[in-house]
């Protein structure tokens, strides 16, 4: 895309109302605009980024069986209230509206209680499972506090991902794979060796749930890790039964401060009894589904590679998620000769299919577009000049050497 | 897709609560879930549909220029204060609700104040216009009645485009090709011949706003037209003046039902004036910006196409937007001839990037497979038995006969 094109403007002073970084950087770049505290539109380029995230995800989750839908975001009271979750002193960050047709309505936080119901339609017997659902659902939530720019919004993007299945052992089974998806869907955003699957608070089926946590200063959380043994335990369960369960001591843990970036859960058959989701066994006996939920924060996610990647001069995006692979920098565009080249490497790398972003703005100083191109953070930076003499310089973002060389070259660089 | 894989069901029954057409097919095909009257989730054959509308629009919006991005659904307060339009008898379709921050906040029932707002921090000189930004966005509107299943939600999806230019010409520039897109779409949708772009009323500064409207028994609106000259005009704006101005007579107008599938409109200079959207023009004098609006219903789309293409037996989806090129559905599944022969054509239909629905599933009547077939309503059927002997029998969703061919041939009959 022609960057003259672009609506949107790269600003130099931060933001007065945002402390987080992500935000700061991520409305400074023009990624995101602000509508109020923990809600933020998103821009273009921010859009690219939040799809390109998504369609990792989306890949690992179908890649263990599980098929996307999309849930409303309004809500039953009456649904609700089966699992006495309408209460406004047991969930604290319902928003809640009246109908004009009367009776009130809830906006999702969550969809483990309407999932849970609009499955009694589907599952009544034990062919019918297992079920593995997820979506890319808009969460609101009305927490009371929101100062983390996009990693606890008031309204974010969510994967939550649901499954039920006939018992523990077959329960178990999606849930190491699950687990194992989160694994992948890390490490092809980058903070895969950051991350770590963590021991936290259970519920009434299991002593643990498991959290993904990633190692960042802009965390909310901190949680004890041994990087030998691979093991992770939130500061909530962090006791001597925990280190005798997971047999460690405490000597052996690094306690570092880390961003929640998924989690998954084990409800056993509460929710499913709660909900009245059974299903007949061949026996004709009537038995509760055995339900697990699985969430990554996608916004969030954006959030923390942000806070991750970054440096005094602005974002690094991951290759994996950049909203362009290569930031081509045309500088003399006066020059008749060096507009001509320009134009011509942004054609060839369109054809390719390299994602490139053309710096094509007229009268803007080459320091000035250097900082934009710094700030917006695309892996690769392409200058085509008077100086590069028909080659391009190469610089990798997170490198400061660069190289001149052949558009050929150029392209094997980044491959 | 195998079928066995999906949890979804069809059911034969219509669901007593609804009365929509649209929305009894769809329920019974399992492409929604209804969580209330006007809200619907998407089922994973009905987010599909979702996503090839949403592709199509896409891919025409941006044709003619104009950039993707996703507004939030939380809304303040103050700023629809400023065009007066937080008044809940001037806006009678909000959702509210109090923040436990505290102060109110709205549910996004159109977007035209917040990108407006948001405008100002990207729009200030005559240089940085015209802007053309659109999204799809998850609507809430507070109807007092939601009857029409899918085509009047209380949450329904929306593709809403606005347009930001220097003037009246530049705006007339882009409007008119928005009217070009939007026939685009509804050509690509299948519904080009039966949608009609109508004269209706307009506001301060235009006498008329453009409103795309489909013929439909299904519709809540009548206008009147000329098929020969092309024109359109809405009952609402239908009188002399009207007449006079079309050069047109009463008589030469057919009366039709039908349903809005698209709207654009001219804000003029208003919506601007309101905000304090203004930019610098080359004599540094401050100019408020031309506004336009250009609205597609997606979800509502989805239902116009269904209640336009089904008969007795189900829903006949377009090519364009079916969840599935093919269904292929195969009998006789205890016969290992005719298993092999099924799954190799489900994989060769695969390989060539054919999207199919393989009806996989052991022990369930011909019958009802090809009464679940019409239901979902794949344009081809395939079907593999021990009847057709190692071919195939093709079958178009709109036409009752059929032939026996090879497997090549048929992949040739669908292209």
């Amino acid at each position: 895309m022609k960057q003259s094109k672009l609506f949107t403007k790269t600003r130099r002073e931060v933001p007065a109302d945002e402390v987080a970084k992500n935000a700061q950087l991520l409305i400074r770049a023009g990624y995101i605009h602000k509508e109020m505290a923990g809600v933020y539109s998103y821009l273009p380029f921010g859009l690219r980024v939040i799809e390109n995230i998504k369609q990792i995800v989306r890949e690992e989750m179908q890649f263990i069986g599980a098929e996307e839908i999309l849930m409303s975001s309004m809500q039953r009271k009456e649904l609700w209230e089966q699992t006495n979750r309408w209460n406004d002193k047991i969930v604290d960050v319902w928003f809640k509206s009246k109908l004009h047709a009367g009776g009130e309505v809830g906006f999702g936080w969550s969809h483990e209680e309407p999932i849970g119901e609009m499955m009694k339609n589907y599952i009544s017997s034990y062919r019918d499972l297992p079920v593995f659902v997820y979506q890319f659902q808009n969460k609101l939530r009305n927490e009371l506090r929101a100062k983390s720019g996009i990693m606890r919004g008031r309204e974010f993007l969510m994967k939550d991902m649901y499954s039920f299945a006939l018992g523990e052992e077959d329960h178990e089974k999606f849930y190491q794979s699950s687990i194992e998806a989160y694994h992948r869907v890390y490490n092809r955003l980058g903070i895969g060796n950051d991350t770590f699957v963590t021991f936290a608070s259970g519920g009434a089926f299991t002593k643990f749930s498991h959290e993904f946590q990633t190692i960042t200063e802009a965390g909310e959380d901190f949680i004890y890790i041994n990087r030998e043994k691979n093991i992770a335990i939130n500061e909530e369960v962090l006791n001597d039964d925990t280190l005798k369960e997971l047999d460690i001591t405490h000597d052996d843990l690094e306690k570092v401060k880390t961003a929640e970036v998924g989690n998954i859960f084990n409800f056993g058959t509460q929710k499913a009894e709660d909900l009245g989701l059974f299903y007949t066994n061949s026996e004709e006996k009537k038995i509760p589904v055995w339900m697990g939920s699985y969430g990554i924060g996608i916004s969030r996610v954006m959030g923390v590679l942000v806070e991750k990647f970054s440096d005094e001069k602005g974002i690094v995006w991951p290759e994996s998620v950049a909203p362009f692979q290569v930031h081509l920098v045309a500088l003399d565009l006066d020059n008749e000769e060096v507009r001509k080249q320009a134009e011509q490497v942004y054609q060839v790398l369109e054809q390719k299919g390299i994602e490139v972003l053309y710096d094509d703005r007229e009268g803007v100083r080459a320091g000035e577009k250097f900082a934009d191109s710094d700030l917006l953070g695309m892996p690769w930076r392409f200058v085509v000049s008077k100086r590069t003499a028909g080659n391009i310089e190469v610089k990798k973002r997170t490198e400061s050497a660069s190289q001149v060389v052949s558009l050929e070259k150029a392209i094997e660089i980044i491959n």
